[in-house]
C-alpha cells in the first residue's frame, strides 16, 4: 500500500504519528500547499514518509502527485471545501480514496430551515456508479464523527438490535485550554460550516429534513467524568451515511457545543462574519471565515495548553435482540493527557486521525474491501472496533 | 472663515448639507481619502463648496492643503485614529482645529481596569500651551456625545445648581434598521474603540480611574417615547473634559447599548475580532476590526431603512441654586424620519454633525473665542444651545 496524505494539518500531523508505528503500508507522502508543514508532520519518522508540496484545490495536481509516486490510496485531510478536487484526482490516477468530511452542502434556495438542497455527500454519490465500474473505493467519513459513530451505528444493527427507533451520534467534551478566554479544540473553519448549515434529520416516513441551526437542545449525559452537556442538532454526515446502509426510524446527529459557543457562533452569523464570500479591506480580498480562523490559535498547537477528555459516540435506542426495550450508548474517549504524551497530539486532532489509519490497515490486509462510493457502516464493524482496540484505543458501551 | 472639513463620511456629508444652509462662512472644502466619496458629499451644494483628496494619516499633506486654501478652522470628521495628524497639520498652518473624538487612550500597563493609562485627550492636552502661545484654538470634542452633552454640563452648573453631585452622559435610542439583523447606526470601529476600552470615571477626592469595560449597569429612562434602556459604563471624552472646567463630585458616561450589542461586543473581543492589529491571511495583512467594519453595512447608507429617535444627554444631581435637592436631565433627541426627510442624513450622523457647524458659526461671530486646547465647557453655553435651537433642533429639560 503506497499511500498520499493530503494536508499536513492538525489531523494529518496526528494521522503520520499513529501510522508511524504500524508496519502495513510501504509508503506514506504526506503533502501540503505548505511544504514547510510537511516536513515537519514526518520529520521525527522514518524513511517510509516523504514531504511533499501540494494545491488541494487541482485535482490535476494531486493526480499528478498519485502518479509520480505510484500512490495506491489518497488520504484526504484538508478543510471539505477540497473534497472534491482531491476524490477526483485520486479517481482519475486510479488509487483509491478516504476521507473524513464530505462534500459540501447547499441550502435549500426557498426553504433553507425545512427542506434540504444539495446535501453532504451528494457531489461524491453521484459519481458512485463510475468508481464501481472503475473497481475504486472511495470510503468517504472515515474520522471520529463521521466514521467511527457510524461503524457503531451499524455494530448496533448488527449485534445489539433486532430493531432501531433513533440512532442518534452524540458528541461532548469537558476541555479547556489554559490562558485563552476562547480556542476551539478543532477547526474553527469546518465549526463554523457545520454548526451554521441547517442541520439535517432523517425519518423512515419522511426522508431526510432540515431545521434552524441549533434546534432540538438536549442535555446528554457523556461517560468518562465528562458528565452533561447541552447538545444541539448540527448538520453532520452520519445522518446522510447511516439511512443508506442501516435500518432506523430516525436518524440525528447532536453536538455537545455548550451555551457559549453557541452565542459566538450565532453573533459570527449575524455579523457575516461566517461568510466565506470576500469582503475588500484596504485594497485586500478577505473571505471573513478565514479571518476568524487567522485571529485564533491554531488547535493543533494548543495540546499543551488543553485538559480534559472529549467524548464521541452512538446513542441508539429500539428492541434489542430479545425484542425488549433497549437503550445503548457506545461510545469512545481520548484524554488529552494520554494523547500529548503518547502520540504528543492533541485529543480532538488524535481521535479523528486514529480511525482512516485503523482503515486504510483493513484495506492492506484484505479485512475490509469494497467498490463505489461507501460510508463506515457499509463494511463490517467487528474488525474495525477490534482493531481500534489494538491501536490501544478500546471503545465502550453503556446500557442505559 | 474658510474651513476644511477632513472626512466626507456619514457625520461630515452631514456637516455639508447643515453649513450649505448657513451663511457665516466662505469656503468651505471637503477633503477624504477618497476624492468620489468628497465630490458626492458636495454634489447639490452652492460654489462656496470645493472638493479634495487628502491623506488624513500625514500632518504635512493636511498642512498642505490648509495653505493651498488659506485655511482658518480644520474640522476634524474621520475617525480618532487620525486626530493627531490632523490636529499637528492645522497648527503648522496657523489653523484653528475642531473636532468630535479625541486622541487616542492606551491603558494602563499593568492595572488596566483600575488605573488609567494614557488617557483620552492626554496627546492633545499635552501641546494645549503651544496652542495658546500662538494665539490658536483647538475645540476637542464638539459633536454631539462629546459637544452638546459637555455643553448641557457647563449649562447645568451655571445656571440650575449650587452643587452637584454627579454629572452623568446618558445616551440612548430605539432606531432600528429595517432587514439586517444586525446594522449598527454608527461607527463600529468607533463603537469598539469606545466600548471595549475600560470605562473611566472621575470622582473629586479620587481623580480619574477606570473599571472592567461594561460596568455598572443602569436602567436609564429616555424621554421622547424612547423609554427605558440599559446603560453601562463607556469610556468618553466627557468625563476627561468636564471636570477640568465644571466643578463636580463625580463624572461618569454611560451609553444605552442594549444587551445585544453588549454581547455582540463581548464575543468580538473574545475572538480577537476587535483587534487593529493586523493577521495574515492567505498572504494579504488586514485588521480584525476593519474586516468586522468591511462586513456590516454602512451607516451612513441606513437612513432609509432605520426608524425611532435617538436620545444624547447629560443627567445633573446635586443641590439647585436654591440649595434645594434637584436632579436635571438636559437632552437632545432626533427623530431619524424628520432629519431624512429635512436633510437626507440618518438621527445618529445629523446629531452629531450639527454641533461642530453651530461651534464654527459661534466662532465667526465672535460669540465664541478662546485660545489653547479647550473642551465645549470651557465656553459660554446659552450662546450655544440658542444657536442650536435657530437650526431647528431645540433641546429639552426633564425635572427628575
Amino acid at each position: 500500500m503506497r499511500i498520499l496524505l493530503v494536508g499536513a494539518g492538525g489531523v494529518g500531523s496526528a494521522a503520520v504519528a499513529i501510522a508511524a508505528r504500524r508496519t502495513f503500508f510501504e509508503t506514506m507522502v504526506v503533502a501540503d500547499y505548505d511544504l514547510g508543514r510537511a516536513s515537519r508532520a514526518i520529520a521525527e519518522h522514518d524513511g517510509r514518509f516523504v514531504a511533499a508540496h501540494v494545491d488541494a484545490a487541482s485535482a490535476d495536481a494531486v493526480a499528478a502527485l498519485c502518479r509520480e509516486h505510484r500512490i495506491t490510496h489518497v488520504l484526504n485531510a484538508v478543510d471539505p471545501r477540497f473534497v472534491m478536487p482531491i476524490f477526483d484526482g485520486a479517481f482519475a490516477a486510479g488509487a483509491d480514496y478516504l476521507d473524513m468530511a464530505m462534500s459540501l452542502s447547499h441550502p435549500h434556495p426557498t426553504r433553507p430551515h425545512a427542506e434540504t438542497g444539495v446535501k453532504l455527500g451528494d457531489e461524491q454519490f453521484a459519481r458512485s456508479e463510475q468508481w464501481s465500474a472503475a473497481g475504486r473505493l472511495a470510503l468517504c467519513g472515515i474520522g471520529i464523527e463521521p466514521g467511527l459513530s457510524d461503524v457503531f451505528a451499524r455494530y448496533a444493527a448488527d449485534e445489539l438490535f433486532s430493531e432501531i427507533d433513533e440512532i442518534g451520534v452524540r458528541d461532548g467534551a469537558n476541555l479547556t485550554v489554559d490562558g485563552y478566554d476562547f480556542a476551539p479544540s478543532f477547526s474553527i473553519w469546518t465549526t463554523i460550516e457545520e454548526c451554521l448549515n441547517p442541520p439535517v434529520i432523517w425519518e423512515a416516513d419522511r426522508g431526510w429534513y432540515t431545521t434552524p441551526p441549533f434546534s432540538e437542545p438536549e442535555v446528554f449525559d457523556f461517560p468518562a467524568g465528562i458528565g452533561p452537556v447541552e447538545c444541539v442538532n448540527v448538520e453532520h454526515e452520519e445522518v446522510l451515511l447511516v439511512p443508506r446502509w442501516v435500518k432506523a426510524k430516525r436518524v440525528t446527529f447532536k453536538y455537545g457545543l455548550g451555551d457559549e459557543f453557541i452565542e459566538v457562533l450565532k453573533t459570527l452569523h449575524k455579523l457575516g462574519l461566517d461568510s466565506t464570500r470576500p469582503v475588500s479591506v484596504r485594497g485586500a480580498q478577505v473571505s471573513p471565515r478565514d479571518v476568524v480562523a487567522a485571529c485564533l490559535p491554531d488547535p493543533a498547537t494548543l495540546g499543551d495548553r488543553m485538559r480534559g477528555k472529549t467524548c464521541a459516540g452512538t446513542y441508539v435506542t429500539g428492541a434489542g435482540v430479545d425484542g425488549r426495550p433497549r437503550k445503548v450508548y457506545l461510545y469512545h474517549v481520548v484524554d488529552n493527557g494520554w494523547s500529548m504524551k503518547e502520540y504528543g497530539h492533541q485529543a480532538v486532532v488524535w481521535q479523528t486521525a486514529v480511525n482512516p489509519v485503523v482503515a486504510l490497515e483493513l484495506l492492506a490486509t484484505g479485512a475490509w474491501s469494497g467498490a463505489g462510493v461507501l460510508g463506515p457502516e457499509a463494511l463490517p464493524p467487528v474488525p474495525f472496533l477490534d482493531l481500534l482496540t489494538g491501536y490501544g484505543s478500546p471503545w465502550g458501551m453503556e446500557e442505559r
